[in-house]
């Protein structure tokens, strides 16, 4: 590093609120010597005036999921040319606004999709083999008093659909074919290098299916994809786990399928009114519920820094 | 099938407790045209009454874990030549007497090989990826009043430690090389067919391990392997997982560890008195507990049939 070099005027990243990495990397999350970081989470401004009081306008804005990029933002920064998002996902940015500016849109790559496949088959084997209701039933201290547990589901064999082939996908049927299970996938194209049945509908997928891997993106083709008429192709015994986004699912029907007993379980990591989870579930032993924290690990945000290219 | 062999005495097969089995798949789990079974618990008489009282001797019998085969019942089977037991371990069976009595001794085989193995890799993914604490937090209504959930530990690049590669341990092995992860054993002996690194003494293996899982037999030569000094050479991150016999850990140093985080969590489908579980691992949310149910599935058990030659 050249001390002309840190004399030149950098790049100007904003971030507009504390990101969940600082609360466990610390300051050195967001320390760059390639980029100014503009922290409108340590200003009491508002974000108008506070952008309004930079000398040098921002070209780059670091977007978590829960910063919404929307027209009203990226109209408050008329130098934007990069938003980056924290997330695979990127439903939480205005994308024809950006299209419109000539913005480009970047997001996590593929940082966090081994931890989101990890965790997509955890929530699966949990459903399957009833291991968190297990760990209730032994903790309420039922066994000596109830004595055998129901039995669980084997997972060898079992027909997995996986709803979207991409990275975190991809890694999910990697690991479920360790497992003996069957892989098939649905998505916007078949992918010709790809070893599994390919579905062109995922209703189709679902009534070949023992569980469904919700592992697609957001947007406004697969808002609600998986509704009433899939669980009912699924079936009785069918599980859902879903690591992608809320909306993806019909939620209310998804909540009225599993207290009817139409479908068999689910795993849910996601919702479509984070935090807000229906209280349905909160009862039902055959659902395993994570607070949308399949995203990443302590090593994952450790890697993540390094997509992002700052130092720490 | 012939009219002659329907007509010739059958081999007498004992049962002497209602096999969990039965529940599931009723009668037809002991019904039968090659054997004749006994079933010792229709009968209200005690065991010792109820074998005196049978015109022919019993050749065979079916012994589940709950059902220990003790010098004092084999003494009660004068013509005994089999013992099979329900479980892939034989612990519960006195060797030596049947060694010296000449009675063979066959296990369940490798039939819960799949079972086990899914169960011991949905283990480790839930303690290191908080499953059943992430459950427990969502339905405990904390994510909304609390937040960000505390982040979980990546499965990838970890290093696993599998202590007995047996049939179980090697599809453990299998399942976790899918995730990442680097794979070591310890064993009797080295298997010269396996890619992992061996290792003769399990404290080393502890050593270089960010987990253990324990996947061998109970025997004099591993009861309270894991130790004190094996707990302390895995360290405070140290993940122990057991789906084999409790009594391989000593359970006291055990509780002592996870209550003084010198390890950093444990998946338990096993432990030394069950159903009793100490009651110390109740309020620690980085130790998963199963009643030991590790073993089998509805589609197991159907698949155990086949094992014993019963017909149903």
């Amino acid at each position: 590093m050249t001390t002309s070099y840190i004399t030149q005027v950098l790049p100007r990243v904003l971030i507009v609120k504390r990101p969940a990495a600082m609360r466990v990397l610390g300051d050195s999350f967001v320390a760059s010597t390639k980029f100014e970081i503009v922290k409108a989470f340590e200003s009491p401004l508002p974000l108008p005036e506070f952008l309004a009081d930079q000398s040098h306008p921002v070209s780059a804005i670091i977007a978590p999921v829960h910063v919404p990029v929307t027209a009203d933002l990226i109209r408050l920064l008329p130098n934007l040319r990069l938003v980056v998002t924290t997330s695979t996902g990127v439903d939480h940015v205005d994308l024809v606004e950006c299209r419109r500016r000539d913005i480009s849109v970047a997001n996590a790559g593929s940082s966090y999709s081994e931890d989101v496949a990890d965790t997509a088959v955890g929530l699966l084997i949990d459903v399957f083999r009833r291991i968190s209701a297990a760990n209730r039933f032994v903790k309420q201290r039922l066994w000596p008093l109830k004595g055998d547990y129901p039995l669980g589901s084997k997972l060898g064999r079992k027909r997995i659909g996986i709803v979207g082939l991409g990275s975190i996908g991809s890694m999910v049927a990697t690991r479920l074919e360790a497992f003996g299970c069957q892989i098939s996938y649905s998505s916007r194209n078949r992918k010709p290098s790809v070893p599994y049945h390919y579905y062109t509908d995922v209703q189709e997928m679902a009534a070949n299916s023992d569980a469904l891997i919700i592992c697609c993106e957001l947007t406004d083709k697969t808002l609600h994809l998986i509704n009433r008429d899939v669980f009912a192709a699924l079936g009785k015994q069918g599980v859902i786990v879903n690591v992608a986004r809320g909306a993806i699912v019909d939620e209310d029907e998804l909540v009225r399928c599993l207290r009817e007993g139409e479908i068999g379980g689910a795993g849910l990591d996601v919702f479509e009114d984070e935090p807000n989870v229906p209280k349905e579930l909160f009862e039902l032993d055959n659902v395993v519920l994570s607070p949308h924290c399949a995203y990443t690990s302590l090593e994952g945000l450790e890697q993540l820094g390094n997509v992002f290219g700052l130092e720490y």
